[in-house]
């Protein structure tokens, strides 16, 4: 496999020679609407009309695809190849949803077998709990789930819970309430629990390492708590780890479940780290829908032809937004309540991904890299931060999501359409608006348009379509990774912080050997 | 008054010509975070130590704030000048607060009375409702207020709430159980209102126009929830709206509260908008000592000298970022798991008074004016995006927040320390290690440094804490509209949308004189 910085190829001097003139005003018409569609998994489809991409651009993103072999590089990864360089480990979580490439033995066991083991494993605690069959510490059956977990232990988990609650009450198949307890401030927790009945709740503790400073200090919280209250703490824990972590195989717990090195805290959504939560809220049938639309998703991004493969097509035209169009931010603006927190995921998802300075190999690139990410729900959004998405100096490009129908099916109609109707037709109506702009003679009234967007739409947002949907982001990530020659499986950036805060701990409001470090610690009361 | 561009003033020109040459590693000493405190209303405090900013970029921002007279647009607004030129209105959210500046009368009334008098006359509604004086239609007396609104009806007011509630529950001042509705999606109305007996629930419709779509349609579904519990609509609503609009002077409501035209949304948490929902849940005691932080940040804005105008001087240092160090996005990062919702609210306030390109005579301007601004809650984010932050190949400026002490005082010590000093810790660790960051033989644990921050810190926060900090984010983007020349009160940004929706919504389906737009209707199933 041949690994280039982007700038040494080929592909990035043909993109870098080309004019970016694409015309919104006259190239953005039905036919255009029509013929920019790639189907994905879980029913949803990827438009990119909107992109400022005509031709001439989508040939040399083809070509930069076939010259930095994308696809070949994720097939090897699927295969097991140590992509996450710097740590030297696999990178697996494909797997999780099901086999693509080739069996990954590690250590004379096939990861593959392992991680569809403990699927069964916790779904199977999922169900006692559920029935009713595992109950709490004084008998009484477990009404709620809080799973206590920071980063990718709680983002991911938690945004496909609000993705998928209303779905579930709808279906029928929620049995347990879930929460989350992720920040060491101590009013997270305290503020979490205070409504509960200790009693009728299931913790889910959740650190791949078993020593994230905050998990650990939230469990004690907690532990305190179960305490006085009378409750026995190992009958309302349960741990997802590795199977080296202290956490592992401990008789303080319930029941343990395992994912290894090779699931990144980003990427474990699709294995116990959410299906455990996901499982105990919705049932594990919910949550394999789920890996069943994310493992469809990952081989529909196997195809070369960047006009079918939405997660490479979608990841090429960042690239060319990013370091062509020279755009640093990038808002994803999701048309339904459900996907509340789903930016708040792809934020680490992407940022902590692509937000690199170095190569695979370790050295320094000089191009630009991942964007900033953000978003709110639409039409939340419109009524904030849209008014510098349209006439601000920056242009910053658009990832809108929308699904036809509602997940409650409970709506009222108002001068001739239901707010569904209303919800599709904003989305529609700003799509438009931020491509094509609009004259005026007033220039406070002007709109300049050239702003570029894409739409993922669907039926309806179920357990397939958002397993679609998160497997599209994780491998459109990946492929700009790729692109940039980067390592996207490490986090090397958290390293210095973790480093100073024990410095100040150690300390505790004596010396700690920097003054400035000591003198923001007396500001802040330690 | 004189209003010039930016790039016509003599400050522009001195500060382009200075070279951006801060070293942190060597200036950012005990000695420099303590000269660099500037004390703010309500006990909290902005320390701008680890700025990218030296004597001479102090100095030059100085003159730039004395040449713009930046002060004396302040009091000129103060004093009930049309500041808001394109819509020629007066521009009067700091008068909700308390008067600073001159009478202002308007068609005869003083409206700084009129203020005040809806101030009193909602508190007194609140305390009605507290009591159980003011009961249900049923009968019962209200547990839960609901406010129906969106954009500045919903942010702030969303963000203050949960700001408050840990702290008002710890004081014993919490009696009614605050939601919001606000996206037009019936999934968040009806989700919100599937837990909630109706017969309990008081709801807070909220729209200075009366014309708001998607509040209204949701007006429409609670109407149409509370007939079908067989309750009497008129007894569980009441408006905030303008004198002018349909809402008022409305029988259907139990009462209506007003503003006028002068309360921006984004700009009205301290009116009945944000008013009448935090004395209903906290007691309008603790909504009273709210606007007395703000108002004396408001007061202590009034400051030329920068180096004592907290608002003033974040603002320049801002300035300087974006149109000379070329940022162009903000993070703001609380370590305060009850400012969660703060920055979605900042996002709003600045994105959309400062997201402009034209001045405030409807001139194009050509230089870049407001920036991206996002943010999650420390320490969160740490475990999520910092990695972009830290080792990203664009710098981007931080503004943390933080407190001595937990609103609930409810925490653990684990291993030497109790969250709280975990939280604190981390903080203070952070912002050295994004200042000076760290050399290292491996350039992938190598940290560059030089990320700014500043620090707002305070001991707890409270009421009056919270109307300092946002009285402080208003004067900073209305100062920063100020150097910009620009109009920071209008959001013409969000009509092209409007008008486009309607037209997809007049068509139904059918075709609405665009193809694309239809064409896109058609994707989304409508």
């Amino acid at each position: 496999m041949n690994y280039s910085d982007f700038d040494k190829t080929e592909a990035y001097q043909k993109l870098a020679a080309l004019t970016p003139d694409f015309n919104f005003a006259a190239a953005l018409d039905a036919s255009r609407v029509k013929n920019c569609a790639v189907p994905m998994a879980g029913g949803l489809c990827y438009n990119w009309a909107a992109k400022a991409a005509g031709d001439s651009v989508i040939t040399a993103l083809q070509a930069l695809a076939d010259e930095q072999d994308l696809t070949g590089k994720y097939r090897a990864l699927l295969d097991g190849e140590l992509m996450n360089t710097g740590e030297g480990r696999r990178v697996l979580h494909h797997l999780l949803r099901g086999r693509l490439g080739k069996a990954v033995i590690h250590q004379g066991r096939d990861l593959g077998e392992f991680y569809a083991r403990e699927l069964e494993r916790f779904s199977d605690f999922a169900e006692a709990v559920r029935s009713g069959k595992m109950k709490g510490s004084s008998g009484k059956p477990f009404k709620n789930a809080v799973q206590i977990g920071i980063g990718g232990s709680d983002l991911g988990p938690r945004a496909l819970y609000i993705a998928l609650d209303n779905w579930a009450q709808k279906n029928g198949t929620k049995k347990i309430n879930g929460f989350f307890i992720s920040n060491v401030d101590p009013d997270d927790a305290s503020a979490v629990l205070a409504p509960l009945d200790l009693a009728e709740t299931l913790f889910v503790l959740v650190s791949k390492s078993g020593t994230t400073q905050e998990t650990l200090a939230n469990e004690l919280f907690v532990k305190d708590k179960l305490k006085k209250a009378g409750l026995d703490p190992g009958g309302h824990l349960a741990a997802v780890t590795s199977e080296t972590s202290p956490l592992a195989h401990n008789p303080a717990y319930l029941d343990s479940f395992y994912i290894d090195d090779f699931i990144g805290g980003r990427y474990s959504s699709s294995s116990a780290v959410g299906g455990v939560i996901l499982s105990l809220a919705f049932g594990p049938a919910v949550f394999k829908a789920f890996l069943k639309g994310a493992h469809e998703a990952d081989a529909l991004s196997l195809e070369k032809d960047i006009r079918k493969n939405a997660a490479l097509l979608d990841a090429l035209l960042g690239v060319w937004e990013r370091n062509f169009l020279k755009f640093p931010v990038t808002a994803v603006l999701p048309y339904s309540q459900a996907l509340a927190r789903f930016p708040a995921h792809l934020q680490q998802l992407d940022m902590e991904s692509n937000g690199k300075r170095v190569n695979r190999a370790g050295r320094e690139i000089s191009y630009a890299t991942g964007p900033v990410v953000f978003g709110e729900p639409g039409t939340n959004g419109q009524h904030s931060f849209y008014q510098l998405l349209h006439q601000g100096t920056d242009i910053i490009p658009l990832q809108f999501v929308g699904f036809a129908e509602s997940q409650r099916d409970d709506d009222t109609e108002l001068e001739g359409s239901v707010s569904q109707t209303k919800l599709k037709a904003n989305l529609a109506a700003q799509i438009i608006a931020f491509a094509r702009g609009k004259d005026d003679g007033n220039p406070n009234k002007r709109f300049p348009g050239g702003r570029p967007s894409s739409l993922i739409c669907g039926k309806k947002l179920g357990p397939e379509a958002l397993g679609s949907l998160l497997a599209h982001f994780e491998n459109k990530v990946m492929f700009q990774g790729f692109v940039w020659n980067i390592n996207s499986f490490d986090q090397e950036g958290v390293q210095l912080g973790k480093v100073l805060t024990r410095q100040v701990l150690s300390a505790m409001g004596g010396p700690s050997g920097d003054g400035a470090l000591d003198e923001y610690g007396r500001l802040l009361g330690i």
